[in-house]
């Protein structure tokens, strides 16, 4: 059997709780208790899974609650795990009679995911704790999970050395007469086959995709509904955006932007490949997103506006008569990068008025990316850790354009 | 090319946001006005992706507001669509010059999406429009969608002959030394080829599945997060639901609960495969469960109460002595079926304290299962039509307890 296929906790630690190292989660609270201090915020109630997920390695049904002093887990479901600080409820009414239980009985200001809940959720628990909804712990959560630890980082790293295999294979996965859903197909398979969990976190209702976006030629220059990098028509209307069942032809690029999750943390990559020789433009505009992200790798230190690095992209765009093409062509990204982790999009996000400032330990993607009428789509896009010597490469695939035939 | 993975909008249509046939449209709107009506609601804000594929054929940013008398579209993105009453907005602060311009000046009470959308998505919505949120336009939405109309019913059945085609390959896609996780990615793999989307729309914000649910032996018998029919470890405790890498041994039953979407409606259906013979009782339970639907499809006719098919399903159990493997061992699922369309889990719901009442064009699925310690899951699960004659199958897929070696 396939070992990456095979369930990643070792039968000792199933029905624990808590699955991560205990310096990692010490590192997550003590950021996110200073996150909670700033804003005079004494309780944090945290449903939302990829919340979940960062703070104890595991997704369960029920709430985790931060305070200052002590970290409390309360489990729906499945109820056989344990832990410390793990208290059994049935729904949210229920959490009341378990804080006065742990002797808590003022939950001062008391922030809830107002961003990643519904409002009957929010309302429904608002009402179970008898506070009115005021802090947002999304936001806290999103600043907190915008630095990576190091044991992040590392399954980040795992993450990307298998993204990288699956995109070393792609060459090989073509075959003429090919359409780009055909490609996409055979990409998510060996992915799948690799240990790629088939799902894709993203933040925010809005966005919905599939295993990744593979674009050939003008289909590339098709506006979708989602603030993605590219667009695409989409295979159906239903889902509207990356393959359309674009035949790959002589002549057209072939961008594949696709992901792993490995391990419940994504890395992100862009690679272009070439359908025989393509005209000189998209050549020339693949050539520049490479010189794109080594320009940006240099400037991305801690301290660094991340709007900086979005200008200088552009700037070089412009400098070289390409700004036309620049994050697509009938419609334009709004930005060149983005943070990543649980979810494909976190923060910082690398925008002409984003407010964010890089911080060591960030993890961004840069996707200085090209749409050429007529040939499809151009350029790369690769995951970096934010370090004091600039941003740290955690995807390596090959990055020139690629020649699909033989 | 595999004509199943072209784009299925014909060019002339492209441009149109509307997709839907006229009458379609119109039974749709005849539906929620009444419901609007009933509960004093004079307009409705909807931006939730299902339910602008429900109202639209198509997802796009942006939303669609009803009134007693017309429809607006606010288009965000993308911003080439066309049609009556299409207007452009940037943001939802522009919603109400949009109105205004139109005419409608006083929007009444107003329903939001309460349900499907973040809180502070609603709170920036009822900032822009000027309103407290109140009425809860999901809730109308669900029970609208829970009524299908010819052309949806049409659409699922198209969607039940793909997936049929996806179960009868299934025996031919094991081979022996396979594990669960080998086996569900081969069968997603078939099921891209004949045109799957690739996406499970679920309807909440807690339960995750990829392409869907492979158990196998006592993986079964695990208890996950989520209020499925079934559990499983899943592939990581990232994504803690399904298969988890167990090898398929002699003995042991597969059960597999796969989804197609090939076209933006989904119908859902259950088939168990037998390694080798199986012990006698996981054979009576899978006999049991083709019984009980057989029961189920002559009671569940229009009007008739859904807690009714819920119990009759458990008394057939009890009565056979296999209430303690019903709807799982370990951990016991809620429910026996449920509404399905858009989203993988609609109204109504049948469980034990459902107040829903089945109603003409109802699509629910059934799926009597049951978990037998030492050899797996047994079971089936099919997608019915609630019509006057009684429940109309869609999946038709042999329900045998089918033998995976030569």
């Amino acid at each position: 059997m396939n070992n990456s296929l095979r369930h990643h906790i070792p039968p000792a630690d199933r029905d624990r709780l808590q699955l991560l190292p205990p310096d990692d989660i010490a590192g997550k609270l003590s950021r996110i208790r200073s996150l909670m201090a700033a804003q005079d915020v004494r309780t944090m109630v945290i449903g939302d899974n990829a919340n979940k997920f960062y703070l104890t390695g595991r997704v369960f049904a029920g709430y985790i609650i931060i305070r200052e002093d002590r970290v409390l887990y309360m489990l729906r479901r499945p109820n056989h795990l344990e832990g410390d600080g793990v208290h059994a409820i049935r729904k949210p009414e229920d959490i009341p009679a378990v804080l006065a239980g742990a002797g808590i009985t003022a939950t001062g200001m008391t922030a809830l995911e107002l961003g990643a809940t519904s409002y009957n959720a929010i309302q429904r628990l608002a009402k179970a704790l008898d506070i009115t909804p005021g802090a947002d712990a999304d936001a806290i959560l999103r600043q907190a999970r915008a630095v990576k630890t190091p044991h992040e980082i590392e399954l980040m790293e795992r993450d990307s050395q298998l993204l990288d295999t699956v995109y070393g294979r792609i060459p090989s996965l073509y075959s003429e007469g090919m359409s780009d859903q055909e490609l996409q197909i055979a990409i998510e398979s060996v992915t799948r086959r690799l240990g790629g969990l088939g799902i894709l976190r993203v933040n925010g209702d809005e966005m919905e995709l599939n295993g990744g976006s593979v674009l050939a030629g003008d289909n590339a220059d098709e506006p979708s509904p989602y603030d993605f990098a590219m667009g695409g028509r989409g295979p159906h209307p239903s889902l509207p955006a990356g393959a359309d069942g674009t035949l790959i032809k002589p002549g057209m690029t072939v961008m594949v932007d696709t992901n792993g999750n490995f391990n419940g943390y994504m890395t992100d990559m862009t690679r272009t490949f070439a359908c025989g020789p393509v005209n000189a433009a998209a050549a020339a505009a693949h050539a520049l997103s490479v010189n794109i992200c080594r320009a940006l790798e240099c400037m991305g230190t801690p301290g660094t506006p991340a709007k900086e690095l979005y200008d200088r992209a552009l700037k070089m765009a412009a400098d070289a008569g390409m700004d036309m093409y620049f994050m697509g062509h009938r419609a334009k990204a709004g930005f060149v990068g983005h943070g990543v982790g649980i979810a494909i999009n976190e923060v910082p996000v690398i925008a002409p008025r984003s407010r964010d400032i890089l911080q060591e330990g960030n993890v961004i993607a840069l996707e200085p990316k090209f749409v050429i009428p007529g040939t499809g789509a151009a350029g790369i896009e690769n995951t970096y850790v934010v370090t004091p010597g600039g941003l740290r490469q955690l995807t390596h695939a090959p990055e020139n354009l690629i020649n699909l035939l033989p």
